[in-house]
């Protein structure tokens, strides 16, 4: 512990399993809601506390910066770090969301929004130049023409029942059978697990998640004052001994996995391994989200194992999404699980936004209706294939290491021997690319050199450069 | 104190300001939560409970039966209430936002959505045959046509430049003066109003609200745990003298308050009680959101008081949409408030949603920037203004007591002298029509005869039926 003031202490704890520097922000905004540090407090130094909590300096450093970025603290050149006075009156995240607790996977969405000039190699979803117009805006027109009721009005609140129809036939592709009351139309997926992890989660709670996993995810928890405890992945799955020694260490309400083309490794989870996660499930009695946004990246005739289709929906609450292969500004996900939460999170939706477009939705239906969304992700599907086996092969022969070997799917999770994260992230701002370091998939932020690289942003000359040209000396 | 099993009981207070079966609804299922009260356990009859608490059997019934509807409680005839054991073995609204705490405005909205034959009098929209489509088809296809990326891709994460420039003119016209940080665009005014609550209240906050106020609103702040006060809503705005006397008895967090065309009343802030509600809010050091989605019902050449003009967005959130006048398919709304809250707001938006819709929020551009939308609202406004002259004086001929004359917006407050609330409601159900119980307008659910008519479906014969046909017998 260190003396900060006269009442206020910092205490870290070696068996968080959080890093360090997120555990100081943590502590000195926790301090702050509470009002134990009144605005204006100046904090240690670096050096002071650095000194008295036995932590490096740069960790503090750390800490500070992301502080300063957030607006919580404000740096005086040559005085010091003070809690920053503002000039308005509001209350700023003192509710029970406090986005500042998520302020590192933020600061990475800002990052990947912004107008740099930077290649995004390592954004989560494919460029512009890779995704069809022509069928969408041609059912957009449809959509239109047909009942102006659409462009109008509200969509009922469990969604569109012509786009459930005929969500409720793809999954029974996949083999989870679903009636009309288990599914629920959402504003994308980040909506549906926003609501998920309101409904069933409370502050203080613990979750399962992967790592690495989905960074967006870690960022919902920490908003919601959730703990994660991260499950290791390998390219099967999760790692079925390394799950069970965790489960007797903790008592997790939820597990959150993504099934097919996993973000950020891009591997598929195996029938055997889902067998032995749904075991687990019924053993230490906690739920699992499956997470399947990436489903359409696979060939339909022949789908992978998903723990919804083996469990029938008991434990597993399924979500999907059209962001990713259709179109992102349209927000359109879904939910499928049994009816009694579906009839929990469908008043949710409504207390919250009301309901979702009805004309977005009925967009969606027209291109699933007629074939066309078929046609469009077949298509898709070809192209990116071929792009991972060409860019895979350029990886492989410039000395990268690939965590799996994708078919599918945007992402490729790589390292290069030898190579640290911070050489990586250097040698990366050298050749114009940015990319989310390997630390952001990791729910205790611990440091690591892989990356995830998105296939379609590596035909740019940049990409080819960082991906193709190391010498000797960017490994210093 | 009621005994119920041989761990729980039954607490009502006198003080609180709510209905009582909504105190019992909420014991009962604080205990569900915490796992007093396992699953398949009986509850006392209707008639133990109400003989124990002194409350009446009809308070029970409304109680049970509400949490009956809400999957809760399983009646079996003949033998009692159950709580309900499910097959399934999902967590179900034992996290940190309860919608069964909100289950009489949920089970209201579900039945403004249903299929029924009856007329939605008190419908919270207008109906598709008041609205344009034109102009919005017109503009929806100029998107689609001049940028491939905007039916592709998410929004930025404040929301598209272009819509943001121009709210900031249109915010000018009613002196409120933003900076572009100062500008969030929103899925709609719902999610603006969730981002906010969440943000800024914790469950056991207090917060004012008007009474009658938005009901919608009410179900949020429930979902939240957040505990409601009623200011009571006067033609000129709140009741003063009583906001200064529950100011001296609670603290509240927040006020929310529509300043133009209230929902339900119909009623329009004046400027002098704008002046002192902010001088209460000075003085008492409560922030304020106003929600002012009806101010495009009103004549741009003569704008009211807005609390935020006043304040300079020091204490005032201010909260708009384009769900009213324009579409609520679009699913676009706004947030203006100082810029720290604003980053904590896009934070959380882009945590919980990503973003919102580019192509939405560029349809909307488009008809705000070719001045379509402009003469959108003209036209509606006078459409409106000349069915309010004419409703309210076949309303007044018949008898109707109207709080406000209001000259735009949608709604009429309006109650018959000597009708109760229950005769009202049966008469409605005689003549085809179906409306929202006067009290769920309350914040503390108390019974009340006004009720809110929306003028935009008073043409329909089963509403000329229920408006003006009133004999002696209806009133028994």
């Amino acid at each position: 512990t260190v003396y900060m003031d006269k009442h206020s202490w910092i205490t870290l704890s070696q068996s968080d399993p959080r890093a360090l520097y997120l555990q100081v922000i943590e502590q000195i905004q926790r301090r702050v809601a509470v009002g134990d540090l009144p605005l204006g407090t100046e904090l240690p130094s670096i050096r002071q506390l650095a000194a008295q909590t036995g932590i490096s300096r740069n960790t503090v450093i750390e800490a500070y910066d992301q502080l300063v970025a957030a607006g919580v603290l404000r740096s005086r050149p040559g005085s010091g770090f003070f809690l920053l006075e503002r000039g308005s009156r509001h209350l700023v995240g003192q509710g029970s969301s406090n986005p500042q607790l998520a302020a590192s996977v933020t600061s990475e969405m800002w990052s990947l929004f912004d107008e740099q000039n930077n290649l995004k190699l390592g954004c989560g979803w494919l460029p512009a130049s890779w995704r069809e117009t022509d069928d969408l805006t041609h059912a957009m027109r449809q959509v239109m023409r047909l009942n102006r009721t659409d462009v109008l009005d509200y969509s009922s609140p469990l969604g569109s029942p012509e786009l459930r129809d005929l969500i409720q036939n793809r999954l029974q592709a996949l083999s989870i059978n679903v009636i009309a009351n288990q599914l629920l139309l959402t504003t994308g997926a980040s909506h549906a697990l926003d609501l998920l992890v309101r409904n069933l989660t409370r502050p203080g709670d613990t979750v399962f998640v992967e790592s690495p996993g989905y960074y967006n995810l870690f960022g919902l928890l920490k908003l919601q004052g959730v703990t994660m405890i991260g499950v290791p992945r390998r390219p099967e799955g999760p790692d079925i001994d390394e799950f069970e020694r965790l489960l007797h260490l903790h008592r997790p309400k939820l597990f959150f996995i993504n099934s097919v083309f996993q973000n950020p490794t891009g591997s598929t989870l195996s029938l055997g391994t889902a067998h032995r996660v749904l075991k687990l499930a019924d053993q230490f009695d906690f739920n699992i989200i499956e997470d399947d946004i990436y489903a359409d990246f696979q060939d339909v005739r022949a789908p992978s194992a998903r723990l919804s289709a083996l469990d029938g929906l008991q434990r597993v609450i399924y979500v999907g999404s059209y962001s990713k292969t259709l179109s992102s500004s349209l927000r359109v996900g879904f939910i499928a699980a049994d009816p009694p939460l579906i009839k929990s999170l469908v008043d949710m939706k409504m207390l919250t936004t009301i309901a979702s477009s009805r004309f977005a939705e009925n967009v969606v239906a027209t291109l699933l209706d007629n074939g066309s969304y078929r046609k469009i992700v077949c298509r898709l599907r070809h192209k990116i294939s071929s792009q991972h086996m060409q860019i895979q092969a350029l990886m492989k022969a410039a000395g990268w290491e690939i965590f799996d070997k994708p078919s599918g799917g945007m992402f490729v999770w790589a390292r290069r021997p030898e190579v640290t994260a911070t050489q990586m992230m250097l040698r990366a701002a050298e050749c114009g690319v940015s990319l989310p370091p390997g630390s952001i998939f990791c729910p205790n932020a611990s440091n690591t050199p892989w990356l995830r690289i998105n296939i379609g942003y590596a035909d740019d000359p940049r990409a080819r450069v960082f991906l193709t040209q190391w010498t000797q000396a960017d490994v210093i």
